[in-house]
């Protein structure tokens, strides 16, 4: 079947689908240390094949060949014999915080807000177990560390977490999403780990908000999430705090987001209670059979902080430790599966722990994105 | 459907299509300088998915994985909703002349003539109307760079270009065509750019017809093509000629090709009209149903001149810059999708501005070729 | 039709398959020498496109994208035309002994026996032509080198080889195959060759076994094989030698193995007399289906020996020529096309050319695999 834009196939007690999704990107920026110019690049551009076999058997290959490489995404076998039960093994999104979890597909602004680079665990090669009710989940890994790893004379870094998700409202026009996820990261060579972001602009390659630190041994990630939807309107809010275990003593990181949208044309966000994520929005009308597609406006404020008076300790080398960024996004869906975003995008880094003066990188940016 | 090698799906208002094509070459070279030996390679190895969805929306992923390498060929989002009308954004053919236009899978020759190297636009990001007639095209398109580039600290080269095609006849086995394009380059960084070319060759790394310029701060590039198609005959020629602007004055670099093909078996190359290009070739008898499959000869002289003086003016650093190139081929349409090609090429080149002495380079290569 | 978990399509004169295969491995490992430490690793992530068009003609085209890299497996154009009979050209297994001809989801160990790193010939770019009987093979081919080699200023490597197969049994529970193979490598370049293989731990990067050798001109590989399905028992046992010609004299390295498998759950391993190769296991019973799926015990024994004097003549650099590798293993095939591997692999390799002190290598390993 080719419906909705999506090739699927099915016969017997098994059934297949071939797809992906390609965003392309365009975004003229303007940054204090002009560390990057205008430019455009494919931000994601996957093709993956996936099954249900033998009734209870799942599995999916996934991979970004985006900017002529290839990254593996979700490369994993399922077993789905259990009732409301899926067990994975192979490289998958391990338990994290909302946005996180929710498809790079349905995001509200062409970036996840920048304390996702710190905060979210993301895709890993391990064991997770997820089970759901109507309103709720609660999902459970064990990981090592990603596909490209080579680990020469030591052993791999690995971590485990969980993330429950509650719903007191679950309709298709109302709902409230109640969350949160812990995650501990062992790293076995104790070494340094840096601790950065983007601020919400992927085409350029620095990651102003910056922090390395020495000695790590382990890390304690705390999330806490909510979202609620009314009709056309939306908010999301999350709230991270990562506690970094080292020789030196322990340091405090933490972040938070909030946005809201407001569709024109009448849609609502799509939320998944039992699967504790939101999912495609699905225009009234659509581009192509008559219909203006849907018009979405949004707006989000996002704070970062990676600063903890790092910069006095000796042997911690820091860099753009705290800073906000500002939002405005608008979304054409034309179709369910083709949507063009533009968002402005006014970033604050503020280099605490540096002799750096503070930097504004400021970014209009836009994107064409179909997924098949 | 599977119907003549082509994998294809349609339901409702969507279609679909995955495909590729792979072109194993071997060749025995000859070379004053010695620079190459015989060798092997996938010339091309390519996959594609492309579909047609919600009436008026059509989108293509292709991707080159030869030699073990990713290289994005088309990523697109195109909107088809105006009559003979498409616009396409994402990585894809730019306005420019008949030979870069017209498929791999269907040059009448292994490699397209050597002036394609510095004269074709090929595929970059950006925007692109096209509108056609049934025996006339235009085409418009404005770029970035391609979809691999880094840009730190400046902003993205780019340009912008227009073709036109007319075909005063357009039957199956009687065409004529015509046809003009225009591009503009403009470099960001007025650095220095190459202007190099393979000689028909490409299992050889080295490109020969190698022309540096410095301080290029953009290019114009002008491109005239003709074609006639008479029965199993079969004519193809275009001129171009690029005016490099620099901070030393302006320099032009100009090469044509002419060619003639017969089919021994009486078929005609397939001139598209609304498209201004050639199409597949399908054999009067197939290999497989009890035929001998089509069977055509060709030759092809082409001229290249990257000079133009350079060398008297200081701080250009040339090589290689004028030569010619004569090839002679006999290609076997096994099936529609099936071709075996052996290429018999022969190059020289007159290194105008060093001391390199000429050098004459000759191979004799074969290509086995199927498109699914 | 996704019938056994392969999406296959088919109509009029043509067919189509998709698929592909995920290893996911884990391993700890104890080394002497701590070379490496307990990973994680995409051991094979392949995709695949196939096809049979116009009757007589075939293709394949299959990339691993396992650990973020891209490798050419099959790409192949085949002519099926004469009777029992295939002649391919392009990238694709060339003759070799039994385990190497064995397809990788069907081998029974988790890694193929050390020796196979040094002695099969594998995938390389060329022409084969293959017959066969209901109970025989017969497999010729003439290669250049892999896909992904550059040859500036010299020719590529070329070799040639021929395998023979004979089953004088060969039931779907009893089966006595026989086999015989031969292959040449010619070097251009008369430099040093390397001859190493991992200890059937894939894991690690180092090769343990590692024998350099100088002035290499050329080699003759010569190989015997054989093997016996007795119901739920099977054994198989391969020998090679293989001569290396050098400006220094000659010199012989060889290595053998030899394994027996039983099925608990009373399959037998599938043997195929037309191909003269083992391939796929189904159980009796499928998990998914109400089934347990089958269960395996294997034990293997590899002996190699890369040394034959070497350390004494000069300019030839060695380490670890000698060793041998113990292997057991228990597969549990949940369905016909995933299967759970647990290995425990004890080497020991004897560094009998240098000061370096002789090594044990153990790990425990175990793989999630499906093919689809």
């Amino acid at each position: 079947s080719t419906k909705g834009g999506h090739l699927k196939f099915k016969s017997g007690d098994a059934k297949f689908q071939l797809g992906g999704r390609l965003m392309a990107d365009y975004a003229a920026i303007s940054d204090d240390r002009n560390l990057d110019g205008d430019g455009s690049e494919f931000r994601r551009a996957r093709l993956f094949v996936k099954g249900q076999i033998f009734n209870d058997w799942g599995f999916k290959a996934q991979y970004d060949f985006a900017e002529n490489d290839v990254v593996a995404k979700d490369l994993y076998i399922a077993y789905d014999g259990f009732d409301s039960t899926s067990i994975k093994v192979g490289n998958h999104f391990m338990p994290s915080g909302l946005e996180a979890q929710t498809s790079s597909k349905y995001i509200t602004f062409m970036e996840r807000s920048t304390i996702q680079d710190v905060f979210a665990v993301g895709r890993k090669n391990g064991v997770s177990v997820a089970t759901h009710g109507d309103n709720w989940t609660l999902h459970g890994g064990l990981h090592m560390q990603d596909v490209s790893n080579d680990n020469d004379g030591r052993d791999e870094d690995y971590g485990y977490g969980v993330r429950a998700t509650f719903a007191p409202i679950t309709g298709k026009t109302q709902a409230v999403h109640l969350g949160a996820s812990y995650s501990h990261q062992e790293f076995d060579d104790n070494g340094t780990e840096r601790f950065r972001a983007r601020p919400e602009i992927h085409t350029i390659n620095t990651r102003p908000f910056d922090t390395k630190i020495d000695g790590v041994e382990s890390t304690d990630n705390y999330g806490l999430e909510a979202a609620a939807v009314m009709g056309p309107f939306s908010l999301q809010t999350e709230y991270f705090a990562k506690e970094v275990e080292t020789a030196n003593g322990d340091f405090d990181l933490d972040g938070w987001y909030a946005y809201g949208s407001y569709f024109l044309t009448g849609e609502s966000r799509s939320y998944k209670g039992s699967k504790g994520v939101f999912g495609r929005v699905k225009p009234k009308s659509v581009v192509g059979k008559g219909g203006i597609g849907a018009w979405e406006l949004g707006v989000r404020y996002s704070s970062i902080d990676l600063y903890d008076g790092l910069a006095t300790v000796p042997g911690i080398n820091t860099a753009g430790e705290e800073g906000e960024v500002l939002t405005i996004g608008v979304n054409w869906y034309a179709t369910p599966t083709i949507r063009f975003m533009a968002n402005y995008v006014q970033s604050t880094v503020e280099h605490t722990g540096t002799l750096l003066a503070d930097e504004d990188i400021d970014a209009f940016q836009v994107r064409a994105q179909i997924d098949f």
